[in-house]
């Protein structure tokens, strides 16, 4: 299944939120697929889907973290330019929160090229300006000084942490208000089959909650709750 | 003193901030009453007043943390059903922050069953959907994965830290703006009669404040201070 | 050059961002400029400039740190009372996040005063209350009880370390929604000379982004865009 | 199966290190089984074996944890004289390391009731006393500090978190130069029984690379590796 | 009471662990005398008592902290110069671990300077070098590089913090195996008188747990006991 | 320069201190080439220099890590396979200290293959096991579940972080008892030309310190310091 703002990915995991994609990562086994740091850099970012497009940095070095550096080859400039329309650039910026990965510019252009969503464990700088390009972010807040302060640019498209969480190119992202997960390749036809289920149930739990039904044999649902569920849901 | 929305004891404080409140403790000798880690989960929430009813957790082993735990008869579900109305639930979830400890649902129900608030050392998931169930909620932020991922539940009414300090069954908790105390069940009395005269004295120097008058022999007041303040009071 | 509102150094740098700031600073070898820390209390404070003056505590000791030695002549009274107009109040908490080293009170009086701002790598506490002087601060977020349960004040105007950062009395402050950095005494003149022109080159490369440019060549620019950037910038 | 020095289990455990019951019960799907924080107090303790008796600290509050409270029917002391031979006690200290939880008395009791070991995630005080008193001890150092000074005692044979990990009465705990795990009761009849073999399978590799066997295909063993060591094994 | 080697307060002193003077302060309502960080940096280091000499660094910027400014009139090398013989040098690197404060010359010095011991909550470097030096020294470790890496040296004989704890230049200091606890200049006379007597009661109590008797009622002693122990402590 | 045990650079720099390299590369402006993390795994070892041949690691995630990728083509056993000998292996753990990098038969195999020495800001399993291969080893301590409980192996000879420094497969490492340093492959020959002299004159300066000269004038040297040492050094 391919991502993009309006490929059958992003429409099937489009009301799916980060904390279902968890819980049923976890009944397969999963229990280390949210990454600790993301945010969402404002109020009301919309759910973002997308294949991930990794970024990894090293810590600086003062031979080589230079402004000299963003020219070269290999620089997050030409790992911008390399990013395919609809993917999510997951920055793996190993926590470091005293040098912010990208300003204003380098978002903007993110923006322009059809970028989904920039997810990192690292920090954005020039969050004022940032904001205006209207970028998704989930990261782990601003700092002023620029990447060389504290970090080294090193490739794209390699296998990398972020926020204590494996990513590999060809996973799935989904980011939302509770922070960013990851679906592994292989898994992403499963939770999406199983998703929207789920979040169907749920929804029918929280009318019951409404009605004043209480906790135990709700949920989790015993057999009759079960039982009561499908006959309300297959009516429909 | 009982608690609860219109009880004398919310009445009491419920004009007297958390800041006044460890100024009082620590003149009796109380230096560690606020929690590290509970914040407001959104701006504008009144301050909440009850008697602490505990919930702990201990770290999550994969034998014991399963959605299958959820069922047991010791579990958050049945916690939140023997919480008595008026309550603040305090959960002990050992300041994990990569799992959160409960979701709309079990925030609807409390919500429904009259808790007064919820405050906790760890994080919430489903950030937007707790929102909409108006539970008042002081936590440390938001992760989609489950407790189960991170925290096994065990056990209700029982000594806990939260945030580092500690908190007894019959322990009053005061929330607002700059996060949650306690105030130990044997001083609350104390407390209550100290605290409306020292939020007096404290808005009768900030109307000194604006008028110029500077700090030294104002606050600490010095013995003509303290006899004006006292002057004017009386005088009212 | 002489800070204050409407100084010639205020003017010079009201529209240069920290984040610029920190680059010229790190193309002069130094990289450890902005504090760790130091974050903007509420949305939407305007960018602060001024000369530091600076507070430093040590850690509380039960015998030292009491309500009684507020009134001592070494106070934070006494330095707030000797703070000049247009200075940026910068306090060297320790990092200290259980102990808000100010309330509504004294900041009353700083704003008052005529202080700039207040940059601390501590807290504050009653947020509510300080919210209300409309003292624009910057620090690490809110606690409930007194400076006096963590800390104890020792002096002003004396070399101090604020969020890992070196601070001199005679250094300048600015403050933005990155956080809060230091341009060292010595190198005012030179940041204030190169910041314009920085900022100017960065709103044109934002413009070429807006025209679709690609980012290598453009930002770094090579030789052509540097040419071409500086033919544009003379026509106007 | 029941611990104590001489017993079955203690026997059987002898020989297998903590890093073979991490595997094994990796192999189970349990990865939280390792303390973080115990380690050997000295070089050259020997592998400690036993059922876990567990202890419980919450943070300290001033009005509680007092030198007076170590007279109160719920102390250490009491603790102390309930615990059974050849038991392990496991303290969850909750990973304080500025207040040591028993001195040189406490552990001269404990080894003279002939506890196996004592593990905690947090400190000791009084090191040079208590190296005398030769009781095992895994532990995250040392502290002059009382335990009132950081922690209140509240109970014993709760279930407990220790360094991150959950602790049950019923539990096995090893320790060694490594530190400390825990085999939930259900799983000590497997681990044991999967334990010798295991340990045989590695000592046999570990003589395979001294001939200088290349590790790939040995280690994890392919199928004719896997034949070869068997027919080995079974001609001993 | 003057220190030194053979001090009147040294030999008060020199039979009094640091556990034993913690329980003292603590009585007092001194719950935070003891320093997070400072070790002994090798094994069988004597007990080290002594009026504190006192070090500040705040956090290094590349235009102050130079190995050119190790031959300014403020250098680390003139406040040793300044450190009367027999006192404790006591450092405040703010807890930095990765920059080492002082090498073999620097200690070496020291120790010809008949300086009683160095207490810093940061760390050493040359570990090897200092040890050959044999001054006495409680630090948080060793690290390569040299201090000016992380840290800029500012003044002597100031308040500092050193590791959480306040110290002032007339206070007392002793380190042993348990680390570094600071005895405030205002106690140190009471603290002696009560530390003799406490070392015998616990001297005593560990006869009695040598004999078998049980922790409730002999520690803390009850009147009985209590009894007990000054009829024989009367009789010697 | 090639390293290996009686290569020339390992001869050049076999007296040469990781303190006094980091002292060389501060002064050509690089302050961060001392690994956060890396100590010797037991007293006593000899300083090691060579090559680094670096491994890199992401977190775990469940599909990923599990005791079956041992096997797998690109696993830590085949990097293994693939050092020259003289190597040091720096493995970048991403700083995690609760999973074991590697135990005690790949360390055996590191040593039969003659690797120089081991570097990681990670642990490793089975301490004992792995003081029998007799590695040079430099780590962040031990920890007893395998890598697969906490990490993921990706990749070796790439670019990679390792206790907070950048370390590039050319690069140059030298470690001992103050932990481990890398020296950028551009800068080997620089520093070695360095070094020698540098020792020579702090050997001198100790001598002086053994004569009773103070601090000041001496180190740093002032120009007759300097002069008087060079007629020494000439002289001999």
């Amino acid at each position: 299944m391919k991502a993009g703002p309006d490929s059958p990915l992003a429409v099937a995991l489009s009301n799916v939120t980060t904390a279902t994609i968890t819980t049923l990562l976890l009944k397969k086994g999963l229990r280390n697929v949210w990454m600790r740091g993301p945010r969402p850099v404002r109020a009301g970012l919309a759910r973002a889907i997308g294949h991930a497009f990794t970024l990894r940095f090293v810590p600086a070095r003062e031979d080589l973290a230079t402004p000299e550096s963003w020219a070269k080859p290999v620089s997050t400039r030409s790992a911008i330019e390399a990013m395919p329309a609809g993917c999510i650039a997951v920055v793996d910026a190993r926590g470091v929160t005293d040098a912010g990965i990208f300003g204003d510019i380098l978002c903007a252009r993110m923006k322009q090229r059809g970028i989904a969503a920039l997810v990192t464990d690292g920090v954005l700088r020039d969050l004022a300006g940032i904001l205006t390009t209207e970028l998704p972010i989930w990261c782990a807040g601003a700092a002023a000084p620029p990447s060389v302060a504290g970090l080294t640019f090193v490739n794209w498209q390699e296998p990398i942490g972020c926020g204590g969480v494996a990513v590999f190119p060809d996973d799935v992202i989904v980011a939302d208000d509770d922070g960013a997960v990851v679906i592994p390749a292989g898994l992403v036809d499963e939770v999406v089959a199983l998703a929207a289920e789920q979040e169907r149930f749920e929804a029918w739990v929280m009318r019951e909650i409404g009605k004043g039904v209480p906790l135990p044999g709700l949920y989790p649902p015993n057999e009759s709750t079960r039982a009561r569920y499908e006959a309300e849901r297959d009516k429909r």
